[in-house]
Protein backbone atom coordinates (compact mmCIF):
# COMPACT_ATOMS: atom_id res chain seq x y z
CA UNK A 1 0.00 0.00 0.00
CA UNK A 2 1.53 3.39 -0.98
CA UNK A 3 1.76 6.52 1.07
CA UNK A 4 2.06 9.28 -0.78
CA UNK A 5 3.02 12.43 1.68
CA UNK A 6 1.28 15.66 0.12
CA UNK A 7 3.00 18.24 3.01
CA UNK A 8 5.36 17.89 5.58
CA UNK A 9 6.05 20.47 8.29
CA UNK A 10 8.91 20.58 11.22
CA UNK A 11 6.74 20.93 13.98
CA UNK A 12 8.63 20.46 17.98
CA UNK A 13 12.02 18.69 16.46
CA UNK A 14 9.90 16.41 14.39
CA UNK A 15 8.23 15.99 11.52
CA UNK A 16 4.43 16.12 10.29
CA UNK A 17 3.43 14.61 7.40
CA UNK A 18 0.19 15.13 6.10
CA UNK A 19 -0.34 11.52 3.88
CA UNK A 20 -3.01 10.17 1.64
CA UNK A 21 -3.40 6.06 0.69
CA UNK A 22 -6.08 4.11 -0.99
CA UNK A 23 -7.41 1.76 1.37
CA UNK A 24 -9.12 -1.37 0.10
CA UNK A 25 -11.40 -1.51 3.40
CA UNK A 26 -13.41 1.71 1.84
CA UNK A 27 -12.24 1.41 -1.44
CA UNK A 28 -11.20 5.30 -1.52
CA UNK A 29 -8.80 7.12 -0.88
CA UNK A 30 -8.00 7.89 2.64
CA UNK A 31 -5.97 11.04 4.26
CA UNK A 32 -4.39 10.47 7.84
CA UNK A 33 -1.35 12.83 9.72
CA UNK A 34 1.92 11.22 10.83
CA UNK A 35 4.38 13.05 13.63
CA UNK A 36 7.55 11.43 14.42
CA UNK A 37 10.45 12.41 16.25
CA UNK A 38 13.84 13.41 15.13
CA UNK A 39 15.84 10.29 15.25
CA UNK A 40 15.75 6.72 13.47
CA UNK A 41 13.02 4.60 16.18
CA UNK A 42 11.20 2.71 15.96
CA UNK A 43 8.90 4.70 17.84
CA UNK A 44 6.10 3.77 20.52
CA UNK A 45 3.06 5.32 18.94
CA UNK A 46 -0.89 6.68 19.65
CA UNK A 47 -3.56 6.54 16.88
CA UNK A 48 -5.90 9.41 17.74
CA UNK A 49 -9.65 8.89 16.44
CA UNK A 50 -11.64 11.84 15.93
CA UNK A 51 -15.02 12.91 16.61
CA UNK A 52 -17.93 13.88 14.49
CA UNK A 53 -17.10 16.58 11.74
CA UNK A 54 -13.57 16.43 11.80
CA UNK A 55 -11.14 15.32 9.12
CA UNK A 56 -7.29 14.80 9.92
CA UNK A 57 -6.59 18.38 10.49
CA UNK A 58 -8.94 18.94 13.88
CA UNK A 59 -6.52 17.35 16.38
CA UNK A 60 -3.32 17.91 14.48
CA UNK A 61 -3.69 21.69 14.29
CA UNK A 62 -5.87 22.19 17.38
CA UNK A 63 -4.86 19.82 20.34
CA UNK A 64 -1.18 20.73 21.23
CA UNK A 65 -0.56 17.10 21.23
CA UNK A 66 3.03 17.00 19.74
CA UNK A 67 4.63 19.24 22.41
CA UNK A 68 4.10 16.25 24.67
CA UNK A 69 4.57 13.67 21.76
CA UNK A 70 8.05 15.17 21.24
CA UNK A 71 8.58 15.06 25.33
CA UNK A 72 7.83 11.09 25.90
CA UNK A 73 8.92 10.22 22.79
CA UNK A 74 6.00 9.06 21.10
CA UNK A 75 4.96 8.94 17.82
CA UNK A 76 1.02 10.20 16.94
CA UNK A 77 -1.31 9.04 13.58
CA UNK A 78 -4.50 10.65 12.96
CA UNK A 79 -6.56 9.15 10.29
CA UNK A 80 -9.70 10.88 8.87
CA UNK A 81 -13.34 10.05 10.46
CA UNK A 82 -14.71 8.58 7.24
CA UNK A 83 -14.14 7.49 3.36
CA UNK A 84 -15.11 11.12 1.84
CA UNK A 85 -15.55 12.46 -1.80
CA UNK A 86 -17.86 11.79 -5.05
CA UNK A 87 -19.46 8.35 -4.91
CA UNK A 88 -19.45 8.18 -1.51
CA UNK A 89 -22.50 8.53 0.04
CA UNK A 90 -24.09 11.03 2.19
CA UNK A 91 -25.72 12.36 4.34
CA UNK A 92 -27.30 15.88 4.96
CA UNK A 93 -26.89 15.49 9.16
CA UNK A 94 -23.76 16.19 10.59
CA UNK A 95 -23.88 12.97 12.57
CA UNK A 96 -23.89 10.63 9.85
CA UNK A 97 -22.25 9.63 6.78
CA UNK A 98 -19.29 11.79 5.54
CA UNK A 99 -17.58 12.81 8.78
CA UNK A 100 -19.27 10.47 10.86
CA UNK A 101 -17.98 6.77 10.06
CA UNK A 102 -18.61 5.81 13.64
CA UNK A 103 -15.83 3.15 13.74
CA UNK A 104 -17.63 0.47 11.79
CA UNK A 105 -18.20 -2.06 9.41
CA UNK A 106 -21.38 -0.94 7.73
CA UNK A 107 -23.56 -3.86 6.34
CA UNK A 108 -26.60 -1.43 5.03
CA UNK A 109 -27.26 0.32 1.99
CA UNK A 110 -26.00 2.77 0.82
CA UNK A 111 -23.19 2.77 3.50
CA UNK A 112 -21.93 -0.54 3.16
CA UNK A 113 -19.58 -0.09 0.33
CA UNK A 114 -17.63 2.23 1.69
CA UNK A 115 -18.15 2.93 5.49
CA UNK A 116 -15.72 0.41 6.31
CA UNK A 117 -14.06 2.80 9.20
CA UNK A 118 -13.46 -0.64 11.42
CA UNK A 119 -11.02 -2.51 9.07
CA UNK A 120 -9.63 0.42 7.88
CA UNK A 121 -8.11 1.53 10.96
CA UNK A 122 -7.15 -1.55 12.14
CA UNK A 123 -5.95 -3.32 8.87
CA UNK A 124 -5.47 -0.81 6.11
CA UNK A 125 -4.37 2.20 8.51
CA UNK A 126 -1.77 0.10 10.69
CA UNK A 127 -0.16 -1.57 7.64
CA UNK A 128 0.52 1.72 5.19
CA UNK A 129 1.88 3.60 8.45
CA UNK A 130 4.22 0.59 10.29
CA UNK A 131 5.41 0.10 6.50
CA UNK A 132 5.87 3.75 6.10
CA UNK A 133 6.93 4.99 9.26
CA UNK A 134 9.66 3.79 11.78
CA UNK A 135 6.79 3.06 14.28
CA UNK A 136 7.24 0.12 16.54
CA UNK A 137 3.82 -2.00 16.16
CA UNK A 138 4.77 -3.58 19.40
CA UNK A 139 4.25 -0.62 21.27
CA UNK A 140 1.03 0.78 19.69
CA UNK A 141 -1.70 2.68 21.89
CA UNK A 142 -5.14 4.55 20.74
CA UNK A 143 -6.97 7.62 21.76
CA UNK A 144 -9.71 9.45 20.45
CA UNK A 145 -12.65 12.19 21.34
CA UNK A 146 -16.75 11.57 21.62
CA UNK A 147 -17.24 9.66 18.28
CA UNK A 148 -13.55 8.68 18.13
CA UNK A 149 -13.10 8.11 22.15
CA UNK A 150 -16.07 5.24 20.98
CA UNK A 151 -14.00 4.27 18.72
CA UNK A 152 -10.38 4.16 20.44
CA UNK A 153 -12.56 2.24 22.91
CA UNK A 154 -14.31 -0.58 20.61
CA UNK A 155 -11.23 -0.77 18.41
CA UNK A 156 -8.96 -1.18 21.53
CA UNK A 157 -11.59 -3.93 23.53
CA UNK A 158 -11.52 -5.85 20.65
CA UNK A 159 -7.51 -6.06 19.67
CA UNK A 160 -5.47 -6.43 22.62
CA UNK A 161 -2.98 -7.59 20.39
CA UNK A 162 -2.99 -4.36 18.58
CA UNK A 163 -3.20 -2.09 21.08
CA UNK A 164 -1.45 -1.78 24.46
CA UNK A 165 -3.18 1.24 25.81
CA UNK A 166 -6.46 3.23 25.33
CA UNK A 167 -7.51 6.62 26.77
CA UNK A 168 -10.57 8.38 25.81
CA UNK A 169 -11.70 12.20 25.86
CA UNK A 170 -15.60 12.42 26.61
CA UNK A 171 -16.62 9.18 24.53
CA UNK A 172 -19.75 7.52 23.31
CA UNK A 173 -19.16 4.74 25.81
CA UNK A 174 -22.98 2.90 24.84
CA UNK A 175 -24.13 3.41 20.67
CA UNK A 176 -27.23 1.22 22.62
CA UNK A 177 -27.68 3.63 24.39
CA UNK A 178 -28.00 7.36 22.81
CA UNK A 179 -29.41 9.31 20.23
CA UNK A 180 -25.91 9.47 18.27
CA UNK A 181 -25.66 5.57 18.90
CA UNK A 182 -29.02 4.87 17.32
CA UNK A 183 -29.30 7.00 14.44
CA UNK A 184 -25.78 5.72 13.60
CA UNK A 185 -26.08 2.06 14.39
CA UNK A 186 -29.20 1.56 12.82
CA UNK A 187 -28.05 3.37 9.61
CA UNK A 188 -24.64 1.43 9.23
CA UNK A 189 -25.49 -2.14 11.03
CA UNK A 190 -29.04 -2.03 10.57
CA UNK A 191 -32.08 -2.55 13.08
CA UNK A 192 -31.21 -5.96 14.68
CA UNK A 193 -29.60 -4.42 18.35
CA UNK A 194 -27.80 -7.32 18.88
CA UNK A 195 -25.01 -6.64 15.82
CA UNK A 196 -24.04 -3.14 17.43
CA UNK A 197 -22.75 -5.02 20.70
CA UNK A 198 -19.45 -5.27 19.21
CA UNK A 199 -19.25 -2.03 18.66
CA UNK A 200 -20.56 -0.93 22.57
CA UNK A 201 -17.87 -0.33 24.79
CA UNK A 202 -19.82 -1.50 27.74
CA UNK A 203 -21.53 -4.10 25.94
CA UNK A 204 -17.84 -5.50 25.07
CA UNK A 205 -16.98 -4.90 28.67
CA UNK A 206 -19.93 -6.83 29.99
CA UNK A 207 -18.91 -9.83 27.20
CA UNK A 208 -15.56 -9.94 28.54
CA UNK A 209 -13.07 -8.71 26.03
CA UNK A 210 -9.73 -6.82 26.07
CA UNK A 211 -9.07 -8.43 29.93
CA UNK A 212 -5.43 -7.28 28.90
CA UNK A 213 -5.91 -3.79 29.60
CA UNK A 214 -4.75 -2.86 33.49
CA UNK A 215 -6.81 0.58 33.15
CA UNK A 216 -8.68 2.58 30.92
CA UNK A 217 -8.51 6.32 31.23
CA UNK A 218 -11.57 8.52 30.25
CA UNK A 219 -11.18 12.47 30.39
CA UNK A 220 -14.97 14.42 30.87
CA UNK A 221 -16.09 17.75 31.04
CA UNK A 222 -18.69 18.47 33.54
CA UNK A 223 -20.09 21.29 31.26
CA UNK A 224 -20.12 19.29 28.33
CA UNK A 225 -23.69 19.45 26.72
CA UNK A 226 -23.43 16.05 25.44
CA UNK A 227 -23.16 14.52 28.81
CA UNK A 228 -26.07 13.62 29.93
CA UNK A 229 -27.81 12.85 26.87
CA UNK A 230 -25.11 10.93 24.52
CA UNK A 231 -21.96 10.21 26.50
CA UNK A 232 -23.32 9.14 29.77
CA UNK A 233 -19.90 8.00 31.39
CA UNK A 234 -21.62 6.16 34.26
CA UNK A 235 -22.57 3.41 32.14
CA UNK A 236 -19.14 2.40 31.25
CA UNK A 237 -18.27 2.41 35.31
CA UNK A 238 -21.19 0.13 36.10
CA UNK A 239 -20.42 -2.13 33.45
CA UNK A 240 -16.29 -2.09 34.10
CA UNK A 241 -17.64 -2.25 38.35
CA UNK A 242 -19.97 -5.76 37.52
CA UNK A 243 -17.11 -7.13 35.25
CA UNK A 244 -14.23 -6.33 38.14
CA UNK A 245 -12.54 -3.96 35.68
CA UNK A 246 -10.85 -0.77 36.49
CA UNK A 247 -11.65 2.21 34.69
CA UNK A 248 -10.72 5.31 35.76
CA UNK A 249 -13.37 8.19 34.68
CA UNK A 250 -11.81 11.70 35.91
CA UNK A 251 -14.57 14.16 35.49
CA UNK A 252 -13.33 17.50 34.90
CA UNK A 253 -15.06 20.66 36.45
CA UNK A 254 -16.49 23.91 33.74
CA UNK A 255 -15.07 21.70 30.88
CA UNK A 256 -17.15 21.06 28.22
CA UNK A 257 -16.74 19.56 24.68
CA UNK A 258 -14.49 21.12 22.44
CA UNK A 259 -10.95 21.18 21.69
CA UNK A 260 -10.19 23.71 24.28
CA UNK A 261 -10.91 20.79 26.59
CA UNK A 262 -8.79 18.00 25.01
CA UNK A 263 -5.94 20.49 25.10
CA UNK A 264 -5.97 21.07 28.39
CA UNK A 265 -5.38 17.33 29.56
CA UNK A 266 -3.66 15.67 26.45
CA UNK A 267 -0.61 15.74 28.01
CA UNK A 268 -1.55 14.19 31.26
CA UNK A 269 -2.89 11.78 28.56
CA UNK A 270 0.77 10.97 27.08
CA UNK A 271 2.09 10.83 30.47
CA UNK A 272 -0.60 7.82 31.03
CA UNK A 273 0.05 6.02 27.77
CA UNK A 274 3.98 6.83 28.19
CA UNK A 275 4.02 4.60 31.04
CA UNK A 276 2.14 1.91 29.37
CA UNK A 277 3.85 1.91 26.14
CA UNK B 1 -17.11 50.90 25.64
CA UNK B 2 -18.73 47.63 26.65
CA UNK B 3 -17.66 44.45 25.74
CA UNK B 4 -19.74 41.13 24.79
CA UNK B 5 -18.57 38.18 25.69
CA UNK B 6 -20.36 35.53 23.10
CA UNK B 7 -18.46 32.19 24.12
CA UNK B 8 -16.62 31.01 26.85
CA UNK B 9 -14.56 28.17 27.57
CA UNK B 10 -12.58 26.54 30.39
CA UNK B 11 -9.16 26.04 29.45
CA UNK B 12 -5.79 24.83 31.31
CA UNK B 13 -7.50 26.07 34.43
CA UNK B 14 -8.26 29.07 33.26
CA UNK B 15 -11.26 31.07 31.00
CA UNK B 16 -11.16 31.75 27.25
CA UNK B 17 -13.38 34.20 26.30
CA UNK B 18 -14.84 35.21 22.48
CA UNK B 19 -15.61 39.07 22.62
CA UNK B 20 -16.89 41.57 20.39
CA UNK B 21 -17.50 45.23 21.22
CA UNK B 22 -17.64 48.56 18.65
CA UNK B 23 -14.43 50.28 17.96
CA UNK B 24 -14.06 53.93 17.84
CA UNK B 25 -11.28 54.07 15.61
CA UNK B 26 -12.54 51.35 13.14
CA UNK B 27 -16.12 52.27 13.55
CA UNK B 28 -17.09 48.58 13.05
CA UNK B 29 -17.41 45.81 15.50
CA UNK B 30 -14.29 43.87 16.05
CA UNK B 31 -13.32 40.98 17.92
CA UNK B 32 -10.98 39.33 19.92
CA UNK B 33 -10.10 36.70 22.11
CA UNK B 34 -8.87 36.93 26.15
CA UNK B 35 -7.86 34.22 28.26
CA UNK B 36 -7.06 34.77 32.08
CA UNK B 37 -5.60 32.24 34.63
CA UNK B 38 -8.00 31.24 37.43
CA UNK B 39 -7.81 33.71 40.12
CA UNK B 40 -8.14 37.48 41.13
CA UNK B 41 -5.63 39.24 39.22
CA UNK B 42 -4.83 40.94 37.96
CA UNK B 43 -2.25 39.24 35.69
CA UNK B 44 0.07 40.27 33.43
CA UNK B 45 -1.10 39.82 30.17
CA UNK B 46 0.21 39.61 26.11
CA UNK B 47 -1.27 40.65 23.53
CA UNK B 48 -0.98 38.64 20.11
CA UNK B 49 -1.21 40.18 16.76
CA UNK B 50 -1.78 37.42 13.78
CA UNK B 51 -0.57 37.35 9.98
CA UNK B 52 -2.52 37.58 7.31
CA UNK B 53 -5.73 35.97 6.71
CA UNK B 54 -6.22 35.58 10.63
CA UNK B 55 -9.48 36.25 12.80
CA UNK B 56 -9.17 36.19 16.54
CA UNK B 57 -9.35 32.19 16.42
CA UNK B 58 -6.23 31.04 14.46
CA UNK B 59 -4.05 31.56 17.30
CA UNK B 60 -6.62 30.91 19.81
CA UNK B 61 -7.42 27.70 18.32
CA UNK B 62 -3.74 26.80 17.01
CA UNK B 63 -1.01 28.19 19.05
CA UNK B 64 -0.69 25.87 22.29
CA UNK B 65 -0.17 28.99 24.07
CA UNK B 66 -2.41 28.36 27.11
CA UNK B 67 -0.41 25.82 28.55
CA UNK B 68 2.49 27.90 28.77
CA UNK B 69 0.21 30.91 29.86
CA UNK B 70 -1.09 28.78 32.40
CA UNK B 71 2.14 27.77 33.50
CA UNK B 72 3.54 31.28 34.16
CA UNK B 73 0.13 32.99 35.06
CA UNK B 74 0.27 35.52 32.07
CA UNK B 75 -3.08 36.21 30.56
CA UNK B 76 -3.63 36.10 26.27
CA UNK B 77 -5.07 38.73 24.59
CA UNK B 78 -5.64 38.04 20.36
CA UNK B 79 -7.77 40.35 18.47
CA UNK B 80 -8.78 40.21 14.55
CA UNK B 81 -6.41 41.71 12.04
CA UNK B 82 -8.68 44.29 10.35
CA UNK B 83 -11.88 45.44 10.64
CA UNK B 84 -14.71 43.28 8.33
CA UNK B 85 -18.53 42.89 7.36
CA UNK B 86 -20.83 44.60 4.94
CA UNK B 87 -19.49 48.27 4.52
CA UNK B 88 -16.01 47.75 5.05
CA UNK B 89 -13.30 47.98 1.86
CA UNK B 90 -12.40 44.76 0.93
CA UNK B 91 -9.68 43.86 -1.80
CA UNK B 92 -9.93 40.08 -3.62
CA UNK B 93 -5.99 39.24 -2.71
CA UNK B 94 -5.40 37.61 0.47
CA UNK B 95 -2.94 41.09 1.44
CA UNK B 96 -4.95 43.46 0.84
CA UNK B 97 -8.08 44.72 2.75
CA UNK B 98 -10.26 42.68 5.39
CA UNK B 99 -8.24 39.92 7.47
CA UNK B 100 -4.59 42.68 6.28
CA UNK B 101 -5.08 45.21 7.83
CA UNK B 102 -1.10 45.67 8.75
CA UNK B 103 -1.99 47.48 11.91
CA UNK B 104 -1.56 51.29 10.80
CA UNK B 105 -4.07 53.87 10.49
CA UNK B 106 -5.28 53.98 6.78
CA UNK B 107 -5.51 57.64 4.80
CA UNK B 108 -6.06 56.79 1.86
CA UNK B 109 -9.72 55.68 -0.14
CA UNK B 110 -11.42 53.29 0.18
CA UNK B 111 -9.21 52.39 3.28
CA UNK B 112 -9.25 55.42 5.46
CA UNK B 113 -12.47 55.75 7.49
CA UNK B 114 -11.94 51.68 8.74
CA UNK B 115 -9.09 50.17 8.44
CA UNK B 116 -7.64 52.24 11.68
CA UNK B 117 -5.64 49.32 13.07
CA UNK B 118 -2.78 51.03 14.90
CA UNK B 119 -5.62 52.83 17.09
CA UNK B 120 -7.64 50.16 17.50
CA UNK B 121 -5.07 48.25 18.91
CA UNK B 122 -2.89 51.10 20.85
CA UNK B 123 -6.25 52.32 22.40
CA UNK B 124 -9.53 50.28 21.97
CA UNK B 125 -8.46 47.04 22.38
CA UNK B 126 -6.36 47.76 25.80
CA UNK B 127 -8.78 50.35 26.73
CA UNK B 128 -11.33 47.49 26.61
CA UNK B 129 -9.80 44.74 27.77
CA UNK B 130 -8.27 46.72 30.65
CA UNK B 131 -11.54 47.54 31.91
CA UNK B 132 -13.44 44.32 31.23
CA UNK B 133 -10.83 41.79 32.43
CA UNK B 134 -8.19 41.37 35.62
CA UNK B 135 -5.01 42.50 33.63
CA UNK B 136 -2.55 44.74 34.80
CA UNK B 137 -1.93 48.35 31.84
CA UNK B 138 1.57 47.86 34.07
CA UNK B 139 2.74 44.70 32.85
CA UNK B 140 1.75 44.39 29.31
CA UNK B 141 3.79 42.76 26.39
CA UNK B 142 3.05 42.15 22.51
CA UNK B 143 3.85 39.76 20.06
CA UNK B 144 2.91 38.44 16.58
CA UNK B 145 3.52 36.65 13.69
CA UNK B 146 4.51 37.43 10.42
CA UNK B 147 2.25 40.60 9.23
CA UNK B 148 1.14 40.28 13.06
CA UNK B 149 5.22 40.14 13.90
CA UNK B 150 5.35 43.62 12.00
CA UNK B 151 2.47 45.07 14.08
CA UNK B 152 4.37 44.04 17.49
CA UNK B 153 7.80 45.52 16.27
CA UNK B 154 6.15 48.23 15.12
CA UNK B 155 3.24 49.10 18.00
CA UNK B 156 5.92 48.48 20.74
CA UNK B 157 8.74 50.39 18.95
CA UNK B 158 6.43 53.66 18.85
CA UNK B 159 4.77 52.70 22.45
CA UNK B 160 7.10 51.50 24.71
CA UNK B 161 5.10 53.26 27.63
CA UNK B 162 2.24 50.89 26.50
CA UNK B 163 4.62 47.39 25.97
CA UNK B 164 7.18 46.20 28.16
CA UNK B 165 8.27 43.11 26.11
CA UNK B 166 7.86 42.39 22.24
CA UNK B 167 9.02 39.53 20.59
CA UNK B 168 8.08 38.01 17.07
CA UNK B 169 7.88 35.18 14.44
CA UNK B 170 8.79 35.61 11.55
CA UNK B 171 7.92 39.28 11.31
CA UNK B 172 8.04 41.51 8.08
CA UNK B 173 10.48 43.80 9.65
CA UNK B 174 10.18 46.55 7.20
CA UNK B 175 7.76 46.97 4.58
CA UNK B 176 9.83 50.12 2.59
CA UNK B 177 11.97 47.00 1.39
CA UNK B 178 9.41 44.24 0.54
CA UNK B 179 6.67 43.25 -1.75
CA UNK B 180 3.90 42.68 0.64
CA UNK B 181 5.01 46.15 2.32
CA UNK B 182 4.82 48.17 -0.62
CA UNK B 183 1.50 46.94 -1.71
CA UNK B 184 -0.50 47.49 1.78
CA UNK B 185 1.55 50.65 2.51
CA UNK B 186 1.28 52.27 -0.75
CA UNK B 187 -2.97 50.93 -0.60
CA UNK B 188 -3.46 52.64 3.28
CA UNK B 189 -0.98 55.31 3.79
CA UNK B 190 0.01 56.17 -0.40
CA UNK B 191 3.00 57.16 -2.23
CA UNK B 192 5.09 58.81 -0.21
CA UNK B 193 7.39 56.24 1.56
CA UNK B 194 8.27 58.73 4.58
CA UNK B 195 4.66 58.45 5.93
CA UNK B 196 5.62 54.67 5.89
CA UNK B 197 8.61 54.74 8.52
CA UNK B 198 6.46 55.50 11.76
CA UNK B 199 5.15 51.87 10.51
CA UNK B 200 8.46 50.01 9.85
CA UNK B 201 10.40 48.69 12.44
CA UNK B 202 14.01 49.14 11.17
CA UNK B 203 13.17 52.50 10.01
CA UNK B 204 11.82 53.19 13.84
CA UNK B 205 15.33 51.09 15.25
CA UNK B 206 16.95 53.73 13.20
CA UNK B 207 15.23 56.59 14.13
CA UNK B 208 15.81 55.79 17.50
CA UNK B 209 12.03 54.86 18.62
CA UNK B 210 11.50 52.65 21.76
CA UNK B 211 15.48 52.95 23.29
CA UNK B 212 14.01 51.06 26.31
CA UNK B 213 13.24 47.83 25.02
CA UNK B 214 16.62 46.09 26.60
CA UNK B 215 16.33 43.35 23.88
CA UNK B 216 13.37 42.11 20.83
CA UNK B 217 13.25 38.62 20.83
CA UNK B 218 12.28 37.40 16.81
CA UNK B 219 12.27 33.24 16.06
CA UNK B 220 12.84 32.82 11.95
CA UNK B 221 12.30 29.44 10.55
CA UNK B 222 14.66 28.89 7.74
CA UNK B 223 12.29 26.97 5.85
CA UNK B 224 9.79 29.56 5.14
CA UNK B 225 8.92 30.44 1.87
CA UNK B 226 8.39 33.91 2.81
CA UNK B 227 11.69 34.47 4.18
CA UNK B 228 13.94 36.07 1.36
CA UNK B 229 11.58 37.56 -0.59
CA UNK B 230 9.48 39.12 2.49
CA UNK B 231 10.67 39.09 5.77
CA UNK B 232 14.74 39.63 5.78
CA UNK B 233 15.25 39.48 9.62
CA UNK B 234 19.01 40.60 8.39
CA UNK B 235 17.48 44.08 8.17
CA UNK B 236 16.68 44.93 11.63
CA UNK B 237 19.82 43.20 12.47
CA UNK B 238 21.86 45.40 10.83
CA UNK B 239 19.45 48.53 12.00
CA UNK B 240 20.27 47.16 15.36
CA UNK B 241 23.89 47.12 15.11
CA UNK B 242 24.20 50.32 13.91
CA UNK B 243 21.96 51.76 16.15
CA UNK B 244 23.80 50.03 18.84
CA UNK B 245 20.73 47.92 20.17
CA UNK B 246 20.34 44.56 21.08
CA UNK B 247 17.88 42.44 18.71
CA UNK B 248 18.00 38.88 19.04
CA UNK B 249 16.93 36.34 15.57
CA UNK B 250 16.65 32.66 16.48
CA UNK B 251 16.99 31.20 13.31
CA UNK B 252 15.43 27.58 13.11
CA UNK B 253 16.48 25.16 10.70
CA UNK B 254 14.22 23.74 8.78
CA UNK B 255 10.78 25.29 9.98
CA UNK B 256 8.06 26.76 7.83
CA UNK B 257 5.84 29.83 8.35
CA UNK B 258 3.32 27.96 9.43
CA UNK B 259 1.79 27.62 12.98
CA UNK B 260 3.20 24.63 13.43
CA UNK B 261 6.44 26.68 13.83
CA UNK B 262 4.61 29.01 16.33
CA UNK B 263 3.54 26.16 18.41
CA UNK B 264 7.09 24.71 18.57
CA UNK B 265 8.61 28.23 19.99
CA UNK B 266 5.45 29.99 21.43
CA UNK B 267 6.39 28.21 25.10
CA UNK B 268 9.93 29.94 24.67
CA UNK B 269 8.78 33.28 23.57
CA UNK B 270 6.42 33.12 27.22
CA UNK B 271 8.98 32.26 29.20
CA UNK B 272 11.35 35.19 27.48
CA UNK B 273 8.31 37.61 28.31
CA UNK B 274 7.83 36.06 32.18
CA UNK B 275 11.28 37.06 32.36
CA UNK B 276 10.12 40.93 31.42
CA UNK B 277 6.40 41.53 32.56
Amino acid sequence: MTVEITATHRLHDGALRYCKHVSASTGTPMKFTVWTPDGEGPFPYLVWLSGLTCTEDNFTTKSGVYEHAARFGIAIVAPDTSPRGEGVADDPAYDLGQGAGFYVDATQAPWAPHFQMYSYVTKDLLEAVDGAFPLDPARRGIFGHSMGGHGALTLALRNPDLFKSVSAFSPIVSPLNCPWGDKAMTAYLGEDRAAWRAHDACALIEDGAGQSFDDILIEQGLADSFLENQLKPELIEAAATKAGRKITVRRQDGYDHSYFFITSFIGEHLAWHAQRL
